[in-house]
């Protein structure tokens, strides 16, 4: 039992935690504890004034106007950039102030950590219905680490009736891009009682760049945008985000290519005789009664999975380069 | 009068507004409105995985330490790196509610903003000493835009007299860089009533990238980096803020540079009948009875500098790369 599994429980993608675990591991790590495309956006050209000038409004607002196009939101939908979806979940205990937070889980875990932090009495629900019964009600959609999904219907439903007690239903959609429009409940909104996170630098495979959106009714997100302030994103993400929210064909190629890689994933863990429970594109979940064996003996070849402290039969690598895995698996 | 003058008082560095409100001016425009180093710390290259991973903890901690070595701050004193300085101005009023916040004045806006938005009670006060009356204060050392400084023994006082009633002196150091350690309290820390405010795009030149840190004893430091949470600063931001705060030789000859062409622009000004008030070498204020005119002119010359709003006699050009301003100014 690596000492330091801890670390690599609580987050995907601490390498640096796994070479101390496992330091005879050869280099370089393949890293599949996170659910990010190992295959990024290409960086382009950057513009040196990104890097030298305090970011515009109107580039902020050109971000910002992708990201609506991207997502099929409506005009009339706030769309509020930010430094990484992190950064918002985050603010959202400060600037929406609630007692009670209902959280379907298992799930994520910085939700749960932010609202007891700010003080909220948290609590994990099983049914997507039981969340109408807080204050804010969170769902990550599609879910993590299980990939269970949640029609836009119901969620727009539960969100209507929070909305009618001041409440306030917050979806993280941080896989959603591999899912597509129809499973999102951007198009949906705005809705008094909604608030949607989305992620970039997931399907972007560019989460150094710190890049997240919230989106939702111009009251909500422009309480949200106050709150984070100017210039909470840097020029450089304001540059690469556009232009990569733009390019509809990288992105449809990607899904095409991760949702192959995936499929292939999910035959080599059965042949190990893992039970597929769950994923996207972006990750998979996998159950074994020796997953944590299996997560020790990876580690030892210098394969990064995901171990589960909650549920001990499961570990989670994400969609790989398939050639990476063959190669160091076997 | 150009009509969309609030937006260029409001804050430098908007280009967008500036070509809306001089039309005609020649491209490309000299900003010269904000406070920012025009030659910036070189890029160098950046590792691919700086973009595609999160940042790790220990990648961030070598930042921290590195603003540390920099700054002179003792191994008891927390650093805190942040998205940018504005974002920790965004965060302190959440984390330290305060009822009552003086602020020397007159001086940066977002300080003020920021507490009233959070319901406190802001006066603006004159002296130093007068801040001991309040549960938080802010100084702006060297102030902005006057260039004002305040002994390090003066404010390191302040801060004792407010931690024993449990409150803060909050001192932002955005220009320190340009002036030395000796003016700063960094090295004075921890002290239970002081934080302080360190920007690294100004001098750095890398305004873009959102880089800045609190510095502050571990209790007051510790509450800040909860709030602002994991993977708050870009990958990018990690690895270039790393190597330019480690690169003493670079910050030495920039200051010097700075300082000379401060110099040689406030001749450029008293020659065309300014007054210089103060300054930084990042930035100098000058003083004279037809400002705003010369503002204007500037203006429809492609040149932009900061008009004032609560004392219109003054304009605020930076010091810039002169050979820039003599070419357009004549």
């Amino acid at each position: 039992m690596p000492e330091r599994l801890d670390e690599l429980r609580y987050h995907g993608g601490n390498l640096s935690a796994a070479r101390r675990s496992f330091p005879n591991a050869p280099e370089p790590w393949i890293d599949l504890s996170t659910g990010i495309n190992p295959v990024p956006y290409p960086l382009g050209i950057i513009a040196p004034s990104a890097w030298t000038k305090l970011p515009e409004p109107c580039a902020l607002a050109e971000l910002e106007a992708a990201a609506r196009a991207a997502g099929g939101a409506k005009p009339s939908t706030e769309i509020v950039a930010a430094p990484g979806t992190q950064s918002l979940i985050q603010w959202l205990p400060r600037v929406f102030p609630a007692r009670r937070v209902g959280i379907l889980g298992f799930t994520y875990g910085e939700h749960e950590e932010c609202w007891r932090a700010a003080g909220a009495q948290v609590s994990t629900v099983e049914a997507l219905a039981d969340l109408i019964a807080f204050d804010v009600g969170v769902v990550v959609n599609p879910n993590n680490p299980d990939g269970r999904t949640f029609p836009p219907d119901d969620l727009a439903e539960i969100a209507k009736t929070l909305a009618q007690r001041g409440g306030l239903l917050i979806v993280d959609e941080a896989f959603m891009d591999a899912l597509g429009r129809r499973s999102s409940l951007v198009p949906r909104l705005p809705e008094a009682g909604a608030l949607v996170l989305r992620s970039f630098g997931k399907i972007y495979g560019l989460s150094g760049l710190r890049l997240g959106f919230a989106v939702a009714s111009p009251q909500v997100g422009g309480m949200l945008r106050r709150a984070i302030g100017p210039w909470a994103v840097s020029g450089p993400a304001i540059e690469i985000g556009r232009r990569a929210l733009t390019d509809a064909s990288w992105l449809e190629e990607t899904v095409a290519r991760l949702t192959d890689e995936a499929a292939r994933l999910d035959r080599l863990l059965q042949s190990a005789g893992f039970e597929i429970v769950g994923g996207t594109p972006l990750f998979r979940l996998a159950q074994h009664k020796r997953a944590r064996a299996f997560f020790e003996r990876l580690g030892r070849a210098g394969i990064l999975s995901r171990p589960f402290q909650a549920k001990p039969d499961f570990a989670r690598p994400v969609a790989p380069i398939s050639a990476w895995l063959y190669q160091r698996w076997h």
